[in-house]
């Protein structure tokens, strides 16, 4: 706001599937934005958990009241010139749909994988868990997961490797002139 | 980081009992450090209580959560140079220490008003319930202040008016070229 050669505030809303890519891609796209010594933060389950979000689990209540804190701080930082790299699996419409309205240039990006690519990929086990029954609200497998309607960004980690992924998102940032 | 022309990002952690002035000096600061265009978040109670920490109470335990999420935010906004007015009673001086341990230029300010000047002002009519008992672990009252030992800017409000506190801030922060 004060300064003439500050890039405005932005949040990558990535929305997909446990084991989509979503983290793996955000992680790229920070690096790839500090080198550029651009102002960022990438705010994921394990950057949250150890704060911020403590004290909530994985039921549908408390998944909603991560979302809700990640929502005020992703508010404070992108109408304050940082760009936030959010990484989350955030299975509802109108949840994301309240972040956008929320916080300053939000794009919704859907790190999209085929269910039964991410089972098949199922890199921390939990799909094999929630398959058997032993983790409930399992989103894909027993609570659902909206895929957005009519995403900003659309990226296909069955398809590309998560370094494509990030570029195709760099370049939309680009062309936004956000980055 | 990124450009030359920003100002750092600061924490302004305003303690002090109920009704010492803290909400009242931080809107005062916020107003004249958004006049000079700088970024400037305030966090209080009114502030954070909406979304970030509106499951809390006032039990030992919701205090110290709630300032742990607001640590979380002001280490964010005050690392990506945004100037954080938090006000916060913060009675414990090992809590006050984890934030400026965790946050960027972190500045311990304390607004102080003496307990009977205080009760005697009683705002939001709380004195009176906690001294009934009917609110309990009530800070001043069945809970213990404590004042802060070496606070980088003291300010006695029974003895200046909030500009005069707010200007004694805004010099502070001057003349360690924040603002």
């Amino acid at each position: 706001m004060s300064n003439n050669n500050e890039i405005p505030g932005f949040v990558v809303w990535m929305t997909g599937l446990s084991g989509a890519g979503k983290t793996t891609i955000a992680l790229i796209l920070e690096e790839k934005l500090r080198e550029r010594g651009l102002k960022v933060e990438r705010l994921d389950g394990d950057v949250v958990r150890e704060s911020l979000t403590r004290d909530l689990g994985f039921s549908a209540e408390d998944r909603a009241k991560n979302i809700e804190r990640v929502t005020f701080v992703a508010k404070l930082l992108s109408r304050n010139g940082v760009g936030c790299l959010c990484a989350f699996i955030s299975p509802y419409q109108h949840v994301r749909d309240h972040v956008r309205a929320n916080t300053t240039n939000f794009l919704e990006v859907f790190i999209d994988a085929p269910l039964e690519v991410v089972i098949e990929r199922d890199v921390k086990g939990m799909y094999k868990k929630a398959i058997a029954g032993d983790i409930p609200n399992f989103t894909g497998i027993s609570d659902p997961f909206e895929a957005p309607e009519n995403p900003d960004i659309h990226v296909r980690t069955d398809q590309q490797s998560p370094e494509e992924s990030a570029q195709v998102i760099l370049d939309k940032l680009a062309s936004l002139g956000y980055v």
